[in-house]
């Protein structure tokens, strides 16, 4: 073997066993939250911390700079194999910005948001934003040095924070994707504010007991190609997708027994998450390239399969039958077309995870507005109720009575996490992007959906998408396929002709 | 500090941290076994293999060396807190175990068990013993290879391989006890195939529905004081017990719809097992310590529960109305005395795994005496077919018709474990030696099983037994509690009187 086949072959064995950490970790985070019994909670959080140090030990470790930088060499990098090669630049990308960063200011970082997330709990319970105030300016704080430290693209500070959720995401691609959704979301929802023919949706809060409803989930995963020979479904407190191995890719829910229009959709966006990990190309296993490329396309495979299939009208022509077989007395007398409408009620509510499909973006966009101010210092945190409220008032009509119900809903700014709330829009342009193509390309489209077949839709995700893991940024999976960049017109078009005729407007 | 305590603390810290790995692993196992769907087994294995390789790496570390190496010298260890003092001592004998095997031949070893573990797996379904035996003879090759590289007491060489499981015990130990134990049983099972007053146990057999026997094993096992909390249950196709922390012990089990006299028994078995860990104190979280003390005292816990307790007389006059109020249909017209004779029912029986609580102990016998004669090398593997079905007839009476039902019905030899099966037997020795003491030391003991009380008898053990972990020795347990060394005379007088009155001998 050449010296670089040798040095090619020792860096895959490294990162090898980095990649074995994660995936032991997910799996101690999986049990923790599914199974574990509560007293064993305290000793399970310090495995995973000495784990996690580990981990990002090996992640920022001299043998691993001296394997980057023999690796990018332009001559080693030309010999590698085109995973190996991705893997190195993913794993050089990632080990600088943690190399940039003091090791003593990370871990003041850690501690701080772990306290905050413990306070921003108190506070939310308690109503007191003043409580998490401190915590929250510390952390922008901190927000502000990373930037400092990481450096920018001269145009604007946030895109280094975007960078880290959606690579090669900027402000000024979303700005105008922002600016689409505003106009057109907030002229919608007063529309349908005012439309007299507005569903009924009562039938959805009988009683549905949750065995029942976990029956029926499960149905319709195995229906829409959920794999559970690689992967399992389990309770949690709050939904999630965890992937292992694309042989072993879980995702979790919750039965709420007095309302329909909950736990189902959750499932389905969950195993949309899980299908794209389930299709990744087995020969990324054991790199980091074995993962969704970005929260963005991640969220763009969730929303696809719970909202442009599971919400629409070909979707519950073929299941409303299985649905009222596993409910006869709830849906006695309702038609498929009342079960469409009620699903797909539009109603401003406080809480982006209980809003509907159309105002959902508009919940985004105020936290995007407000952590582009925050990172460009042109917001303070001790405004941030007011301008919260304002924002809502503004595009949603509505104002919450409390900061409970305000701006301190999320978990998202207690735990550190600034530039990840716009993948949530973003996944909702891309879906509607991507729908658009595979209309065009997938023969019958419509009808698959109406007979319930939903192997050419996956097929197409899976080589589309899917099969890439990190191998192409979201930028080169949107470009592929669409032929465009990131675009909101389709998602804008594809809402208003929803919900226009369903309100009738 | 002083350099010591700066030492010690820096130790703490590194067996911290090595044992974070056996618990993520404890995990990763019980997840493999319980839950992981069947896609993702083989990268769950190869993440198995690479933390265990840490693990191993970790606790045959220069470093390691260098900490036990300093606190070792008597002026250190004088210096150390108990707990710091028996895990630098229990680390020494591990450490230097490893470090006498060459790590190309361990490596070998494992990969031979590993290879040897599948073909039997095949032998064993094809009942073709000369497929494994040059496996099996291999693998009786490397023991004589460790046992020269540990080296041996002069007396006898299997007794650093029984030093293994349980520490301390001898040969010289075990011969008379297996001695009493082959005198009184085969004498006693020899009775009682002449006894004319057989039970009838055919009811055992009816139809009990899955769901049912688990919710009557976990009304029980919260009775006898298994702690929920603190564990689950789930199911597995072998039935076990495994702790990551004394507030996080769980156990598995299956369950036969069509034989009562299995499930319950064996929850009852494993919760025994569990109730050990979680009661080990939680000061030895964190160490090499927070264990049970040896695979010989752990199985007189779950021997003691499942036989001294849960196949007694006083507990089914306490339980069998909930028995029956589970199960009317089942036991309708079946006395208590009927079914406590009948889960008592003694019948020689080809499997290990299956036998009635008299008969196990010559099961174990054959095994021992085998490996005994295999590592003195007055056996040859080639003849163990002739030789095991020598025994069997000798001792139970019985001759299996294949060597699947005979030699190869184990996976310990596969899998090179060899001085594990005594510790069976012993477990069932100390049971005795235990309860006798109990009955002095418990006011009212039989009063409390009866009335289902398991409180004091659950304090004693704790007290006695399970808080010290690793901390005292299983000679120095046993030493403690009885006075005595270890006696097969409690056992035998237990077995004697409790059946030769089922029947009426």
């Amino acid at each position: 073997m050449s010296t670089h086949e040798n040095r090619a072959a020792a860096f895959r064995q490294y990162v090898k066993k980095m990649v074995s950490y994660n995936q032991a970790l997910a799996v101690l985070h999986w049990d923790k939250n599914t199974q574990a019994p509560k007293k064993g909670m305290d000793a399970r959080s310090e495995i995973i911390g000495v784990l996690a140090g580990e981990q990002f030990r090996l992640a920022t470790s001299k043998e691993m700079e001296e394997h980057l930088e023999a690796l990018s060499e332009p001559a080693a990098l030309e010999s590698l194999d085109e995973v190996t090669r991705a893997t190195v630049l993913d794993c050089k990308k990632d080990f600088e910005r943690n190399k940039k960063i003091p090791a003593d200011r990370y871990e003041e970082f850690v501690v701080l948001t772990s306290q905050a997330e413990t306070v921003w709990e108190e506070a939310r319970a308690k109503n007191d934003f003043s409580m998490f105030r401190p915590y929250l300016e510390r952390i922008v704080g901190f927000q502000l040095e990373f930037v400092d430290y990481w450096g920018f693209d001269g145009k604007n500070k946030y895109n280094t924070l975007l960078d880290l959720y959606e690579p090669g995401m900027t402000v000024d691609q979303l700005d105008p994707i922002f600016a689409t959704l505003r106009e057109k979301t907030v002229k919608l929802v007063a529309a349908i504010a005012d439309s007299p023919n507005k569903p009924d949706s009562s039938f959805l809060n009988k009683h549905f007991p949750e065995a029942e409803q976990e029956a029926f989930s499960r149905f319709i995963l195995e229906k829409i190609g959920y794999d559970f020979q690689a992967g399992r479904m389990d309770r949690s407190v709050h939904p999630f997708c965890t992937s292992f191995n694309p042989g072993d890719v879980r995702i979790t829910t919750r039965f709420d027994p007095n309302d329909f229009n909950n736990a189902l959709f959750s499932c389905i966006h969950e195993a949309g998450h899980a299908m794209y990990e389930q299709n990744i190309d087995p020969r990324l296993m054991g790199t980091t390239l074995c993962d969704g490329t970005s929260m963005g396309i991640h969220e763009s495979q969730s929303r696809y399969w719970e909202n442009m299939i599971g919400r629409s009208r070909p979707f519950w022509n073929h299941f409303y039958a299985d649905l009222q077989k596993q409910f006869p007395s709830q849906f006695e007398g309702v038609s498929v077309e009342q079960l469409y409408r009620a699903i797909n009620r539009v109603t401003p509510s406080f809480i982006r995870t209980e809003a509907d499909e159309l105002t959902y973006n508009l919940h985004v966009m105020i936290r995007y507005e407000i952590e582009k101010g925050l990172i460009n210092q042109t917001i303070e945190v001790g405004d941030l109720p007011a301008i919260w409220n304002e924002k809502m008032k503004e595009y949603l009509g509505i104002v919450p009575e409390t900061d409970t119900l305000g701006v301190l809903q999320d978990i998202h700014w207690a735990g550190g996490s600034f530039g990840y709330f716009p993948t949530y829009s973003l996944g909702n342009v891309y879906a509607a992007q991507f729908t658009h193509v595979m209309q065009q390309q997938i023969s019958g489209y419509e009808d698959l959906i109406a007979n319930g077949e939903f192997g050419p839709i996956r097929e197409w995700l899976k080589k589309n998408i899917h099969q890439y893991g990190k191998m192409k940024s979201p930028g080169e999976i949107v470009k592929a396929i669409t032929g465009e960049g990131t675009n909101a017109t389709y998602l804008m078009n594809y809402l208003e002709k929803k919900f226009s005729e369903i309100y009738s407007l």
